[in-house]
């Protein structure tokens, strides 16, 4: 038996034991004729004590130990004489008696310690020590947790977990698929699933009632920084019900997570905002509301004096930082070169700081009068010492310039608390919005979601205008879930392709499984999708995703560590009846 | 709000109550004025009343309904002047005074019943509807639970759920791999996993100690009549564990589900049995013990008797199924023909029936006295009554043979009863096995597996000899899972893929990540997988998978329900580089 407890588990109660511990070197020290070594499993560090007094021959043989060494030790359990009460078994060492090394090691080409030397690239490649460090490990851990939460609670409100598969068609709509060639039907391929939709549905068709599935998902999408080609969803449908209904059941959900998992408890409901206030008030469809400073429209206030760029901008937007009229010169400027980064794209900024004495400074005061800022100030609800941003042009544009400048000043203020966490509903999205790029209308859900009752008169008149019956959990800024109620009639599903720009044969041959399985009494059904990755990372406090997957890909799409993806055999290619082009 | 109780849980206590129901209509019936619909959903059936004397339009539109239409009712719980004791609902019924139609359904293509008069394939097509018939539910009701019991079991023991990639690297060992080209990394390709050995061995050299999944494996093999093309596993590992540990800790698991999901108790520790004696026994590796029927070595007593056929075979085999003396002429010609079968593939049988008046009729009499018989009966173990069967050859074909007459013998003898579970511990599985076709070794398990320390030097000596620390549970003559201790010295590792026949460069390029992990302290591990869909098949007492997975797949690896796999744009096949050969 290579051990009698973990590295995590021995106190004082102990004492006197026999034992067999098995770990990791994390460190060694040497004091006087004593050795002392930490010895470590995923489960915590227990002391080892060497003595030449006691066995000269041992306590040499474990000075030579090197960190990351593997071994076995048997020995007593005694009290420590100086107490580390940082740690749980701080009070005790053990006395060793027998000291096995079971595998040596090299040096680690990183530190494993919480501030590691290791840069992003060398950690990946060696992602098997990376996940060594104890704050990875408690990121898997919390990933752990959360998952199998999520399975007892929606178990307990009779959800069933069915596995769908995962070679499934390709379909044209969406982002690009993975495709996978199949060798036993040559010149045919499978497609990863981008999301197992169409099947949740037909299992809605089957009765199934609640589904789950904790379910990977696959884009073959140009990866941002916080994207991966596979990610994880927690995945949900039910039939019979309404979006009131769906919003209930996951509220509740969260709420069991953020318990269980942070011991962090909501207060009362979640609040609700609708899509279109979302975007007027923070130029986002997923607000961070764990601060104020809302859009305020200054076309009124702003325009008709005399300054052009105000006068011509089809929107004028203000935002007002809380005791900022103090910012500096430098600040400012600042400020104007953040916003006019490409990331953000905005051609300029105007301020306006409203002293604590009462005046105003304003970067265009050439064309405005003290009165005329006190209107500004009045219009944004801004108070003396406090300091006016504003941001003027296209009303698409300026909404998502003043978001993003809206989140920075959060970051700068230190208003965004990582262990804070305030969900919101934004409700009421679209259905459908306008590709510029293919001049036709694309589902913005996707295109299963049901429009809106009242609405759908609008989609033969004013299609950009009808609302849909979706939704989104929305957490300090990030996107945590999102869902809508389905179409389960097949001529509203059809009317739905064509409005896609779909042809009767395209939405067939796609889609005629689904529109067929409509005929056979489908239940009015609808659902939600949680982003498994996202939300860990946003329990866990952290924007990024990466260090919440135990093995993530670079940006290129590459697992460095084992160095894929690779070539394959000729004979392979030759299998599948393909060819690469040169 | 669709419904205030789903169709499973009213009771008497009900009655009074005014509720809201949904489902499907499962059948309707009229008896004088009255119209009685069985409305079904997931959860049951609740009777709903309609009557001409209360309202004879709304009992017209009952009248109207047909199978499969989606309805949502309001009305009265009433209790039922007849009672049906049958199911849970069967003491009340609705007086129905509101029907709703959701949705329509046209007559399905087979009947929603038990006895369905749907083909496979027609089921197949229409998996949506076939997932309605209650046996099928109560399978993806069985497959949830174990899934759900297996986690909250070995979360309990500390293991971890980690997932692991999906987009990997393809190796050239063990069956073909599905491979997904690459977009970003034009010419290259992933693999999808067989397994995701080496991720969860790193996973151990990261000290996660205890590691599971409940993962999506991938196989392009050609699908005989029980594989799919992806399958799921339960898929463990540990550390600092022996073998001994791990046959303990998942005999526990198992012992867990069969409590927990099917009320079935095992009497004390599992059986376990060499593999050497798993072969001499039974010819098999997972022998259902269910039965006895143990194969006897007859060499001795048949050889050197003048007949030619067991003269010159390698081994003579019998097996005895008791009280079958009685079998007539034509049984035995059937059973003849039976192992004559290309898919058994013996030559003959003989076989001797060994009366109850203590003489012996055997189909070689020509050869043997009754006194050479009667040393049969004493080496096989027959008493008077029995029924002796023979089968010869090259001693790994007969065993083989052997196997399949016996399993074939049970089944006719009912000796297989599918809701009797008998689990068996198969250990010290062969490390290598020869292969004819490529005239080399390869690893019987996985290339990973180690082999037992003291059958190490018979490596270089004789390596069809060296035993591996491999095992398998088997249970009811299928095997329910597998693993091994693996090898955690890169020397060792490095030897091993020496003697699989791969060059230094090859075992570097394909497993280089591996063997490098084992340079920086990894610990002794190994583990477990186990098959979900055969488990849970084995556990509902069926032999066959399919329906244990809720969209699986035909034998030609295709969906038919959606179709796939499919074309694919020329477009897609541009952008990944490929072409197709012609």
């Amino acid at each position: 038996m290579y051990r009698t407890h973990n590295c995590g588990e021995l106190r004082l109660s102990d004492v006197g034991n026999n034992v067999t511990l098995s770990g990791w070197v994390q460190r060694t020290r040497e004091m006087g004729g004593m050795t002392f070594v930490d010895l470590r499993d995923r489960y915590g560090i227990t002391q080892l004590a060497f003595s030449s007094d006691d066995n000269d021959e041992l306590n040499q043989k474990a000075r030579k130990l090197g960190r990351e060494f593997v071994i076995q030790i048997k020995g007593n359990v005694i009290e420590r004489s100086s107490k580390n009460k940082n740690i749980p078994t701080g009070e005790v060492e053990i006395k060793v008696e027998e000291l096995n090394i079971l595998n040596a090691a090299n040096t680690p080409p990183f530190t494993i310690e919480e501030e590691t030397d290791g840069g992003d690239e060398l950690r990946m490649k060696y992602r098997y020590l990376d996940l060594r460090r104890k704050s990875i490990l408690n990121k898997l851990h919390l990933r752990n947790k959360v998952a199998l939460e999520t399975r007892k609670f929606l178990d307990s409100v009779d959800f069933m977990d069915v596995e769908t598969p995962y070679l499934i068609k390709s379909t044209p709509e969406g982002a690009r698929d993975f495709v996978v060639p199949s060798r036993m039907n040559e010149g045919e391929f499978y497609a990863l699933p981008q999301s197992p939709q169409t099947f949740k549905q037909l299992l809605m068709v089957s009765g199934i009632d609640k589904y789950y599935q904790i379910v990977r998902c696959f884009r073959d999408e140009d990866l941002r920084a916080d994207r991966q080609p596979e990610f994880t969803q927690i995945d949900c449908e039910m039939s019979f019900v309404e979006q009131e209904d769906i919003l209930n059941t996951f509220e509740n959900m969260v709420k069991h997570l953020f318990k269980s998992c942070r011991n962090v408890e909501f207060e009362g409901d979640f609040p609700r905002m609708t899509y279109a206030d979302a975007m007027e008030k923070y130029g986002s469809d997923k607000p961070d509301i764990r601060f104020g400073m809302e859009f305020k429209n200054l076309n009124e206030v702003t325009q008709n004096k005399g300054f052009k760029i105000f006068d011509e901008a089809e929107l004028v937007l203000g935002i007002v930082a809380e005791d900022c009229a103090i910012y500096t010169r430098k600040q400012l400027d600042a400020l104007t070169k953040w916003v006019k980064r490409p990331q953000v794209g905005a051609l300029g900024m105007v301020y306006c700081k409203y002293n604590a004495d009462g005046t105003f400074k304003s970067s265009v005061d050439k064309f405005y009068s003290q009165e005329d800022l006190q209107a500004w100030a009045d219009a944004s609800g801004a108070q003396p010492g406090d300091l006016m941003l504003v941001l003027s042009g296209d009303a698409d544009k300026v909404r998502s310039q003043m978001n993003d400048l809206r989140l920075h000043m959060g970051d700068e203020l230190g208003l965004r608390n990582p262990n804070e966490f305030k969900p919101l509903w934004v409700v009421d999205f679209p259905l459908l919005e306008w590709d510029e790029d293919n001049n036709r209308y694309h589902a913005m859900h996707h295109p299963f979601t049901s429009p809106k009752e009242e609405d759908i008169a609008l989609l033969e008149t004013d299609p950009g205008k009808v609302r849909a019956n979706a939704y989104d959990l929305a957490m300090n800024g990030v996107e945590l879930g999102g869902g809508s109620i389905r179409i389960h009639d097949k001529e509203l599903q059809a009317k739905m392709f064509k409005h896609l720009g779909f042809t009767d044969e395209e939405a067939q041959k796609q889609f005629g499984f689904l529109m067929d399985a409509f005929e056979f009494g489908a239940p009015p059904h609808g659902g939600i999708a949680f982003g498994l990755d996202r939300l860990v990372a946003t329990m866990g406090g952290s924007d990024s995703i990466r260090d919440y997957i135990a093995f993530p890909k670079n940006n290129s799409g590459r697992d460095i560590m084992i160095d894929a993806p690779a070539t394959i055999d000729e004979e392979q290619l030759k299998e599948l009846g393909l060819k690469i082009e040169g």
